[in-house]
């Protein structure tokens, strides 16, 4: 192993001491991974990685996801010596209120940061996502997509099972571009990973199909710059395993307790000494900068040559340059909207089967529709006549078969979104929106238009049983905030969310779509869906109404004939979307749901909730059970008389 | 090859023409899996699996878990045919209201069914976890616990992130007598897996330290024999690659198209004339019967010889088996409750630092106590100095270190709980309960009383900001049917919430604490935080109630000082536990939380439920931010002059 040049060896001990210091600043914070990690990030960062820190937003860049985000400092040291808009007033501030130096890196919050990370597991997966966009989008717009997936991912970034998901897919799609330094220091928070993590996780990568390096010593320049080289060349995704030593130069060197905390003044001082580091906090010596900055040069240069190239080929082709530009700046096609097909009352069909067609006709005219599911494609209606599967072979089909794999496609999908020329959708089953949920918060996080598409959404699922029947999770998503949640109540309102999902683009929805048929309705309101609520029928002086989502809005009518026939008249509404709803002046929401109009709740799932909205609630709060779904769905009590009997109840009559 | 005897065929195609026909009958379910799988299933109940059809709660019987729970007529077919108390009748039932047959196995419902299964990758995991509780029990109680685990997974299984983390935990430990069946059959409802699933699957569970048993064909007796004999003989656990043909014998054999859903009767016909089988459906000959059912004398045996041992133990060790009596048995030890610890007010500690020092005092009286985390043991406070690791050195060790694997513990301590002899308890950060909520559903629905500790419950997190600051998650949490979500208030309602915790055996519990110190509080009372909620500090006329849990009590407190200087009376409602709350009579309900008393909810999280106790809240419906806790705290809101102001507005004074 040859010893850096003292130069060289500065500009990583940078990186290490800025961490330092700033984990001591904030008492609290991870310095252990940046110090042990500098030096393949110096490597990286000076000799390979694509990037212009004056435009962060370059479509171009090399991505670098710092999957093991409790590293923060590593990555804000970078962005900041390189000459990203990050000054180092705003380092001496990490981890403070307002800050642009958060615990853990926030996409859309520092320039530079291509992903939020912190939750293990997340940021590998979201890179698989990035590297599928990139081969995806070379095959439509050519050399001018091109870009390499960066990683650096830990231990525990490897014993999450959504890394290993999402490691057995990019495998299986021969993702070349996809490069993962994994920092294999045999640490983690409880000690060193004997305590839990023995097994060969090369050979599991090799197993998952990936090129695979061995053994590079975490200090060894040349053997990482070899391993880098090496990683590019190979056609197959790369996990490098990087020796690395946790909290190198401290003397807390090698032991778990570098991982996290201030280590105090005199081991900070211990550090400098062992370093031979003679400058003071957050002092960086010009040199230093000057190394990491012919960044500055080397990126506008590259970007240069790039913009040099669009040029060109927009003289060529100057629609695809056009498209390009549309896609990355996810602006919808002019008139995308008159595809969205309509339903006519009488026809009988599922929201899920609604969903398929408005993709029929969606998905030739927005080719940035990139879909999938986790194995369920005949039951989500998520595969068109005019997708082909994304695969190795065909890195310009639209339709990914992510496997029984839930959560890496949450994962994946927001890395897809990312690149801002896709609109991933994906689907799976409501009940297993659970499996999921660590991906969809992440979307939320960062604000990206991730479309999940949750079919067999309550106990009308039938047969399949308690396992299978959502009960809480359309609740449990309204939770998440930020996320818009959209229950459709028949085939024409899931066309109008599906109009409302893309035209998002600050953050995700969720389709909540049925199994069963439904009806198509009468009273359906484009623009009342699009507000989240509306009257969907009303009647001359109601004396209550009854509220409800998705297949309820049925039920509801029916309850309202029967109730009529006993002189009780009520006014339904259909509440499709909370979020949207709630968005409204509040005239329009009290005019649609008025404070003093005796209000039912109806949706076949928690009552916990609804209380917002309604009185009295008929819901379910235990689990479903197994029969054919006509059984269940009444026996559970979902029947007109029962809910014209509750109206009854809150009406006292 | 060898082909079967013809005895042994029939035998097997009763399973084929069981699951077959009960599918038809229902015309829902998944009669693929079991036609594939029948020959293995035969071979290891018929020769292998030790169990008594006539007491299957036996606690020494062989565990049988199948985790491919959509092919529930694979084991519904062996239980009636061995047997055990599930008739004919029920079959011709399958998947109807009530019936004992639901789509997927229910634990508790049907006698024999040890796992709920149906989401993938829970069964195989939750083995994982019987079988740690069978090496840990043989190490307390010797051989009268011993037992192997056996399962069958599909591809949908090992494709699930899940069942990585758990297989990678097994494998570390070498659970010798944990023995995977892979129905190994290049199938998944999309396709051939090879659409999805090209890794190397057998040498990933290489990597993981597993003994594979590669290439076993399906319908091999004598192969499938021979593998699981290597397989008990192996120290490690064992996967076994079965390499059957979906929906053998039927038209549509090898197609994924067999995996779900009635055939119709032409395809039923021709699968009965390829079987050669020439009964009526349900109609199964005596000798066939009398073949199964030779497991009746050979459990009786079995057990007798085992009931026998036990005697002479009793002999020996009397209080040895009346611990494993009691064990068994759920009860907790007489006066164990005299242990638990009592705060003075005037201490300030975090309620996580509480929740260790009541382990402290419980870990030497309650051996029943398996503790862990997910790698956040000095975060969660869940090791005791009392606790060694359970590792292959230490079978004896009763605390689990998880790694960074929350799924995978969930449903492991799911199997812990399973074996009744073991309470189960594992840590991690509340944020992160998403990561494992499908395993907490799984609890919820069998109803074993896992003990989920989540710290780190708010924006108080502080500096880690949004990405580990929970939001959403207790109100999610609240929403799962069967959970209890206890979040309490200082650390006496703490030691109070580990008691109902443990005293609770029929449902799951989450402990919802927090990472920043609080005080010990006044007017804690014991009785009123068993009941779910009480009038913490109650003032004479109260004009409005806060009603708060946890660290929002103290805040809660705070706030009613303030409102009392400027001559404004509340009451203080603690509410830790909305379950046990929502199960008092409607008079103590109404006695803490009178209709007519204007009402503040105070949580730091998100506000959606709180209108069912309040009609004005005080609450989060975003993410958090990075910083240090009480900036974050009180910069979203979390001040006593916003609470008093909140208080005054919804009395419009």
């Amino acid at each position: 192993m040859s010893q850096p040049p003292p130069t060289v060896k500065a500009s990583i001990d940078a990186i290490r001491m800025l961490a330092l210091d700033a984990v001591e600043q904030a008492k609290s914070g991870h310095p252990g991974m940046p110090m042990g990690m500098a030096p393949a990030a110096y490597v990286l960062w000076t000799e390979f990685l694509k990037h212009n820190p004056k435009d962060p937003n370059w479509p171009a860049r090399d991505r670098f996801v710092l999957s093991a985000g409790h590293g923060s400092m590593l990555l804000y040291a970078l962005l900041h010596l390189s000459g990203y808009d990050l000054p180092l007033e705003e380092l001496k501030r990490f981890r403070q209120w307002d800050s642009k130096t958060p615990g853990h890196p926030e996409y859309g919050h520092t320039p530079g940061v291509e992903v939020t990370t912190g939750p293990l597991g997340q940021g590998i997966s979201t890179a698989v996502g990035m590297a599928i966009a990139e081969r995806k989008l070379v095959a439509e717009f050519g050399e001018i997509a091109e870009h390499y997936t960066y990683v650096i991912a830990s231990d525990g970034d490897l014993m999450e099972g959504v890394s290993g998901e999402a490691s057995s897919l990019a495998g299986h799609l021969r993702l070349g571009k996809l490069i993962v330094l994994y920092d294999d220091n045999d640490i983690s928070i409880d000690g060193r990973t004997e305590l839990a993590f023995t097994e060969d996780r090369l050979k599991r990568y090799e197993a998952y199909g990936w090129h695979v390096v061995p053994g590079v010593e975490g200090e060894d320049l040349g053997a990482i710059r070899a391993a880098l080289r090496e990683a590019r060349a190979d056609p197959r995704p790369s996990l490098i395993s990087v020796r690395s030593i946790i909290g190198f130069g401290s003397p807390l060197a090698g032991h778990h307790k570098a991982h996290s905390d201030a280590m105090g003044p005199e081991k900070v001082a211990a550090t400098r000494q062992a370093l031979g580091w003679p400058h003071a906090p957050f002092e960086i010596p010009e040199e230093i900068y000057a190394d990491y900055r012919r960044a500055l040069e080397k990126g506008a240069q590259a970007q240069a040559e790039w913009e040099a190239k669009l040029e060109a080929l927009a003289q060529a082709s100057p629609d695809k340059v056009a498209e390009f530009r549309r896609r990355i700046e996810r602006q919808l096609p002019q008139g995308w909207e008159a595809h969205l097909p309509s339903f006519a009352a009488g026809e009988k069909l599922a929201t899920r089967a609604a969903s398929g067609k408005v993709l029929e006709k969606l998905v030739p005219v927005l080719p940035e529709l990139m879909g999938g599911s986790a194995d369920l494609t005949p039951s989500n209606n998520t595969r068109t006549p005019d997708m082909t599967d994304f695969s190795p072979d065909n890195p310009a089909g639209r339709y990914i078969r992510y496997g029984v794999r839930e959560h890496a496609m949450g994962a994946i999908m927001n890395g897809l979104a990312l690149s801002r020329a896709l609109r991933p959708y994906g689907g799976t089953f409501l009940v297993f929106s659970d499996y999921m949920r660590p991906a969809v918060r992440m979307a939320a996080i960062m604000g990206v238009p991730t479309i999940f598409v949750f079919t067999h959404d309550s106990i009308a699922v039938g047969e399949d049983g308690p396992t299978h029947q959502p009960i809480e999770h359309v609740m449990s998503l309204r939770a998440i905030p930020n996320l818009w949640v959209i229950r459709p109540a028949d085939a024409n309102e899931t066309a109008v969310a599906w109009k409302m999902a893309l035209e998002r683009t600050d953050g995700p929805t969720a389709l909540i779509l049925t199994r069963q048929a439904l009806p198509v309705l009468d009273g359906v309101r484009p623009k009342g869906v699009e507000r989240g609520g509306y009257i969907i029928s009303n009647v001359p002086e109601a004396k209550a109404a009854i509220v409800a989502t998705g297949s309820e809005v049925s039920l509801a009518l029916e309850a309202q004939k029967l109730l009529a026939e006993g002189g009780i008249a009520v006014r339904v509404v259909s509440l499709p979307c909370w979020e949207a709803f709630e968005a409204q002046p509040e005239a329009y929401r009290e005019g649609i749901l008025p404070r003093n109009l005796p209000t039912l709740a109806l949706e076949a799932g928690t009552t916990l909730g609804w209380e917002r909205y309604a009185q009295r609630v008929v819901g379910l709060d235990r689990f479903g059970a197994s029969a054919p779904f006509a059984d269940v769905y009444s026996k559970l009590g979902f029947t007109r008389e029962r809910v014209a009997a509750e109206v009854r109840a809150l009406l006292g009559v």
